[in-house]
C-alpha cells in the first residue's frame, strides 16, 4: 500500500465558509484553515489532494488554498446527500487507490513529536490496512461521533483492531458492541476526523448509495462493512482536535495552535493584558 | 445635518478577506466581521450603506453581509490608490450628503453604555459639524495613525475642536502641531477609524486626486484642509478598537467581544480549561 492521494471534505452547508477562515498557524504565519489542513496533508507525503466543495465555491477555495506544492483538484458535491456521499464524489480522482481522508472543519494540534496525519499514515503503512484515528471519549459525547469497537493489537500501544463501527450509537448499542477492553470505564473510541482508507471503501459506498434511494449516506455504515471484509485498525494519536464549526470553535482552535507554538509567551502576555484592562460597566 | 448614509472601506489588499472572517458577536451569534460592522452602522439610524471593495469581491461580500435591513451598495475601487481615493469612490452614492465612515478591518467594543458609532453620530449631530472619533495614544504609536491637534471645547468633556490633522507624524511634527492641552504628557489624539464627514470632504478629495497625478491619495491631508474650512471636532469614545488585520488581531477582537458579552463566564471557563490541559512536550 502507498498513500499518494488525499480527500478533504468541505461541502457541508455549515462548513462552507470554515476553510476560508484565517488562523495564525504554529509557525506564526497567518493562513486559511484550508491551507493549514493542506499542509498537514502534504507533510504525510501525499502528492494529490481532492477537495469536495459545494457548487460555486471553487474560486474562493482556490484562493484560500494558496500555492501548495501538491496537485489540487476540486470536485463539487451537487447536493447535500451526507458525508459518505461527499467522500464518494472523489471516486474518479482516486481511481482505485488508497487515500487519506480529512474533514475541512477541524484543526489538529499535535501534543507529541509527530504531526497527526503523518503519524496516522505511518501506522496505516506499517499495518498495511485501513486505519482511523480515534480518541478515547466519555460516553456522554457518544451522540456526536462515529464510534468503533474492537480490541488492542498485541504489542502495539494505542492500536486497535476494529470489529464494529456505529454512527452516534445509543448507550445500549455502545454497551453491547463498542466496549473496548483496557479503556477507562465509560469511555469509548470515537473518530477523530482522520482516516486512511482502501479502495474497497469506495465500492462499499457505491453499494450504499445505490440502495439509499436518494436518502443521505453516512460514512460509518460503510466503515462497519469494511471492518467485516478487511483488516481495519484504529489508533490513538498524540494530538487534539478542534472543531472550528462550533461556537467559539475557531477561537479555541486559534488559542490552542498559538499556545502550542513559538508565539506562546507573546500570546499569554496579550491575554493577561486583555483580561486586566476590562473596564467595569 | 442628518446622517442617513455610511461608507465602509474594504478594498485594501491586506483587508480583502478580513470582513469575511467570522466572529461570535456579543449577542452570542456567529457573524462575519462585515455583518458586525453593518449592524454597528445601522444602530446609528443610517439607512444606506456603501461598501468599497476590490474588483471581483462583490459576491463574497454580499454573502458575508447577510440580509441587513438597510440598503446595501457595493462600489469597486478599480486600483489601490490609497484610503482617500477609496472614500472618494462613494461620491455618486453620497450625492452631496454627510456620512458616517468606518473601516472594514476594525471591530469596536463599547466600554460604556452607548455603541461607539451611534455615540459619534449623536455628537456630530449635536455639534452640527464633521466629527472624528479619537483615542489618546502614546507617542510611540504615532507612526501608525492619523493624529489630530486642537483644544477642548469648553464645557464638553472629551470633545475637541480640531485645528490640524497629520498622517503618521514625526515626533517633531507632533510636538509642533499636535499637542493638545489637557492630555497626559507624551499622549496624542489618534484616529479611531470612525468619522462623520460633510460633503466638503468629498470636494477636497476630488481636488487632491486631481493634483495627485496617479499617486496614492490618503484621507488625512483632506481632513486637514477640512479643519481649516469648517468646524470639525474630535471625540473620545468609551470604546476599544481591535484591528483584525494584525497578527492575532482577529483572536484578540474575538476574545474582547466575547469577554464583554453574555458569554463571558463560559469563555473564561473554556480558557482556563485550555490553559490547564496543555501537555508538556
Amino acid at each position: 500500500m502507498q498513500i499518494k492521494k488525499a480527500v478533504i471534505t468541505a461541502a457541508g452547508n455549515s462548513q462552507r465558509t470554515l476553510p476560508l477562515q484565517t488562523v495564525v498557524d504554529s509557525d506564526g504565519e497567518t493562513k486559511t484553515a484550508l491551507r493549514i489542513i493542506i499542509e498537514e496533508v502534504l507533510a504525510t507525503g501525499v502528492e494529490e489532494i481532492c477537495v469536495i466543495i459545494s457548487p460555486g465555491d471553487e474560486a474562493a477555495f482556490r484562493r484560500a488554498a494558496g500555492q501548495p506544492t501538491g496537485r489540487l483538484t476540486f470536485v463539487e458535491q451537487s447536493s447535500a446527500l451526507g458525508y459518505g456521499h461527499a467522500v464518494f464524489c472523489a471516486k474518479n480522482f482516486l481511481s482505485g487507490e488508497a487515500f487519506l481522508l480529512l474533514v475541512g472543519d477541524h484543526l489538529y494540534v499535535s501534543t507529541g513529536s509527530k504531526r497527526p496525519a503523518r503519524h496516522l499514515v505511518e501506522i496505516a503503512l506499517h499495518e498495511n490496512c485501513a486505519a482511523s484515528a480515534v480518541q478515547a471519549t466519555h460516553e456522554s459525547k457518544l451522540p456526536y461521533y462515529g464510534v468503533v469497537g474492537g480490541r488492542l493489537v498485541a504489542g502495539r500501544k494505542g492500536i486497535y483492531e476494529i470489529s464494529d463501527v456505529i454512527e452516534k450509537p445509543t448507550p445500549t448499542q455502545a454497551e453491547q458492541h463498542l466496549i473496548v477492553p483496557g479503556l477507562r470505564t465509560g469511555h469509548y473510541l470515537c473518530f477523530f476526523g482522520m482516516h486512511v482508507l482502501t479502495p474497497l471503501l469506495i465500492d462499499l459506498l457505491e453499494e450504499e448509495i445505490r440502495n439509499a434511494n436518494g436518502r443521505n449516506v453516512q460514512l460509518s455504515p460503510s466503515l462497519n462493512k469494511l471492518a467485516r471484509r478487511e483488516r481495519y485498525v484504529a489508533c490513538e494519536l498524540s494530538a487534539r482536535r478542534y472543531d472550528i464549526g462550533v461556537k467559539y470553535g475557531l477561537l479555541m482552535a486559534q488559542l490552542a495552535v498559538a499556545l502550542a507554538g513559538s508565539d506562546r509567551e507573546e500570546l499569554l502576555a496579550q491575554l493577561v493584558d486583555l483580561l486586566a484592562r476590562r473596564e467595569i460597566h
